[in-house]
Order: C-alpha cells, then structure tokens, then sequence
C-alpha cells in the first residue's frame, strides 16, 4: 500500500491532480442543538450558515473592549502566538486566545457556539484553532480563494473535512469592506493545489499564501458552478463555514475596519496525524494536538 | 490680487486645509433632455445616477468585441494612449478612445450619453477625457479614493466642478468584484490634498495614486457623513457621477473581470487653463485642451 491510495486528498503535489468529489457529510447526524431543521439542511447544501444575532449589543461591546485590551498589551504583542504587521507595528490576529483571554475562553464554551459546532459534526468537538482578528480600514489586505481543510490537511494532518469554523463578527460586515465571500456548496470539492509546501511556511502563510493556492482554472470552475455570496450583517452577527468551503476576501480601502473572533472545531473523531504534504506540523497555537 | 484669492479650490499645498464648501450646482438648469425629473433631483443631491439598460445585449456584445479587438491590436499596444501593466503586459486601458475607435466615437455622441450630459451641465459639452479600462480578474487592483475633479483642476486647469463623468459597464458588476464605490452627496465638498505634484506625475499616477490623495480623516468625515454605495448592476448599465464626487474602488479576487468605457465630458463654459497645482499640464490624449 502507498501513501498515494491511503491519502484520499492528496495536494502539494509537483503536477496537477484533478478536483476530488468528497465523500463525507457537510452535517453529520446524531447530535441535537439549537440548530433548526431547515437551517441544517442549507447547511449541508451550501457549507455554510448566517446567524444574524448570535452575540447582543452588550456582549458586542465587551468584546470590542476585550479585543482592544489584548491588541494593546505590550507583554503580549511580544508573544510568538501574536501577528504583528511589520510596517506598521499593529497587531492582525491573536492565536490560541481562547487561552490567553478568560472572556474568549467562556465565549468557545458557550452553548450558542460549542453546540451548534457538535450539531453539525455529529460529535464531541475540540479547539483546534482559535484567534482574533483585526483588519484595518484603508489598508486592508484581503485574502486569496482557499479552502481551510486543504492547509489542516497538509500541514496540520487532519484526516477529514470534519471541522467547522465560527467567526464571530464584531464589527459590521457590509458588501464593501472586505468580508468574507464564499462560494456556496464549494465544500463538496477538493481542489488539490500544486507545489510543495516549503519549511516553516507557516509564518509567510499568514501574511501572503503563495502555496496552497488553487489554480485561476479551478477557482473559475467552482465560481460558475457554485456562485459567490458574501457574508455582511451587523456586529454580532456569525458565520459558521465547513473546512472545505472555498473563500476569500478582497481589500478594504473603506474606513471601516472589521474584527472578528474566529474558533475552528474539529470532531474528536478527527483528531489530526502526521502532516499529510508537510516535513514537520504547525506548532500547537496554530493547530492544537491533542 | 494673489493667486490664493483667485482659486476657490485650492489643493496640493505643503501644509493641510480645510474641506472647502462646493458654490456651483450639481445639475445645471437650461438644457432638456432624457432624464426624468426625479432622477435629475437625485442626481443633485446623491451626485450620481445609475440607468440600468443604457446599451441594450447586442449592443454590449459589440462593444465587447471592440475592446477585445482594440487590447489585441499590437500597433495600438504601442502608442503612449495604451497602459499597459509592466508584469503581464495586459493592456489595462487606452486613452482617448473615442478617436482611436469608430464605434466608440459613434457611442459618445449617442443622445443616451451626449444629452444627459448636456442636461446635467446645462451647456454644450466637450470630451475632456475618454478611456477604455480593462480590469482583470483574480488580480485586479482597485483604486483608491479620491475626487476626479481634484486632479483636473490641480493637474489639467479645470476651473470649476462643471464635469459629469459616464462609465458604461461592458462586464456584470458585482457587489463583490471591485465595482466603484461612491460616497452619496460627496461632490458638495471639496477636500483639499496635502503634497506637491511631482513633474510626470501622470505616468505614476496612472497606476498608483499618492498625491492627490485625502487624509484618512477626511475620507472617515466624509464616509460617516455620506455613507458608501456601491454601483452594481448588468453589463450595459451605466453610472453618471459628478466630477467631484469621492469614490475608489477595492481589489478584485473574483475570477469575473471587469471593463468599461468611460467618458468625461465637461461644460464648454468651463474649459481648462493653465494646471491649478502643477507645472506642466497633462498630454492631451489624457486631459484635451481645445
């Protein structure tokens, strides 16, 4: 037996292989949650779901302070698990914050988030990512077309597209200031990407992904198949997204800056193994290893 | 009698000024013509107007076929009136177009696109600046905001606000793939831009703007005050907006390209002069001096 017939989604490979029908659910059966029925079932069509009000007006704001009190801590800007921007010495995202901040931490664990996460993966459900995002006005960067699963597979071993990201917005999302659009029902495809994954990629990965980057013919395909639709509502409103839906976003030269706290749950059915298209994994601020 | 006196729109000047308070109308009386009296009111209020089916279908696909057949000429690829990006050697616009094209000659004196110039600036008009943009997919720029008339007066001798600009969209435009944004009743203030204009400025400026740029402080005034809409809508529709209106555009990561004809037209009562802010004026395939 070679690695090639046990990997049944092989990417980073040196020549292109074709797009991969997946095989498993978008919604795994078996867990009640406060998930509706209907709701469930666009869910598992489209990979994706909107819940305009997850967080209220004061959570909204004790949040904004908390993510205010982190991005100006001296001790923790100096942290490995903090992104900072080069030029401009301001700080993009926070890793593992669900252990750095005790607000966060109770946020991961409540039963609006965690249950909704183990409804959709039929299963008890672990952390195996979670971070703070600030996204400037005006210079906001963006993000290329990926799929997430393509990155936990090869570089952090997760066997399966079991997982489910939450990004909890807090701050508006309209059409123009660069949130998230994805392409609906995307999850269904995996899009192999072409070229090794270089040594401590991670750290370019976070700015600029060079790697693990579908090819223009493929993002193409997808888009005039599945269409794209964008997430906007106001702060507090969350997006929960399959690992394998294929998203991105564009820059934002408004003068409303977006952030976001953002918790990947993987099933415990899922646990992740050696990087499948990587010489050593992420640490474990990145992807958890249990 | 100093020169400071004489310009009412001042800009480009070492040490910041204040926004200035627009004197002369959006919509300018005494000239019938096609659009509606509600529109014309929006119009002098909002600063632009949308018309959804300005060309019909077979008239779009011929001007797409014009702009394919105009990038693809190699002669024309040439001639100083074609940008071309250094990278990929894409043609990404050809100035003064509607003398380089028939049947882009034949649209600007269209009564669809010459008449409701006439009509919003109440006077015979002429072709101040005419252009092709093509704005390709996955890798598409974006621009960032600014007023047109800012450059006009400051680089070409615009003496007042009295332009009125058409882009005819050739491609759909998304809400998501870098369509213009615009700053609704923006063109009532002037913001002054802080900086001198460089000699040859134009050459950069063509691809990346960084004088003639307002402060942050002034786009966040000015968005608060106006809010952000975004001009959407299907190939063959239109977008008319007043020379001083602020607007940019974001970056385009969609594989759905984007061009466009655009067309400047300003009042025959209001030609240039000698540049406001800069020491030589632009060449005339960019700015027409008659």
């Amino acid at each position: 037996m070679t690695l090639s017939t046990q990997d049944r989604y092989r990417t980073r490979t040196r020549d292109r292989l074709e797009p991969i029908s997946r095989i498993e659910p978008t919604v795994w059966s078996g867990v009640d949650g406060p998930i509706d029925a209907e709701t469930l079932v666009a869910h598992d069509a489209r990979g994706f779901s909107v819940f305009q009000d997850l967080l209220g007006p004061s959570e909204v704001r004790a949040f904004q302070d908390e993510l205010r009190r982190l991005s100006t801590d001296d001790k923790l800007k100096a942290d490995e698990r903090t992104i900072v921007e080069s030029k401009s010495q301001e700080v993009r995202s926070i890793f593992e914050v669900h252990k750095i901040s005790d607000l966060i931490a109770e946020l991961v664990r409540d039963p609006r988030v965690i249950e909704r996460a183990r409804q959709i993966l039929g299963s008890e459900v672990y952390i195996h990512q979670s971070r703070v995002n600030y996204m400037p006005g005006f210079r906001g960067k963006g993000f290329y077309w990926h799929s997430d699963f393509e990155t936990w597979h090869a570089e952090d071993g997760m066997p399966s597209p079991r997982a489910v990201s939450m990004s909890i917005a807090l701050t508006d999302n309209f059409p123009f200031n660069g949130g998230l659009m994805v392409m609906p029902g995307s999850q269904r495809t995996f899009i192999p990407c072409v070229g090794e994954t270089p040594d401590q990629h991670y750290k370019a990965s976070l700015s600029m992904q060079e790697i693990g980057v579908p090819s223009e013919a493929d993002i193409t395909t997808l888009a005039n198949a599945c269409g794209i639709e964008q997430f906007t509502g106001p702060a507090g409103s969350a997006l929960m997204f399959d690992s394998n839906v294929m998203h991105g976003s564009g820059s934002n030269i408004t003068p409303f800056p977006r952030s976001n706290i953002f918790v990947v749950f993987n099933s415990v059915e899922n646990e992740v193994v050696e990087p499948f298209a990587a010489a050593q994994p992420r640490p474990s601020f990145i992807a958890a290893r249990r």
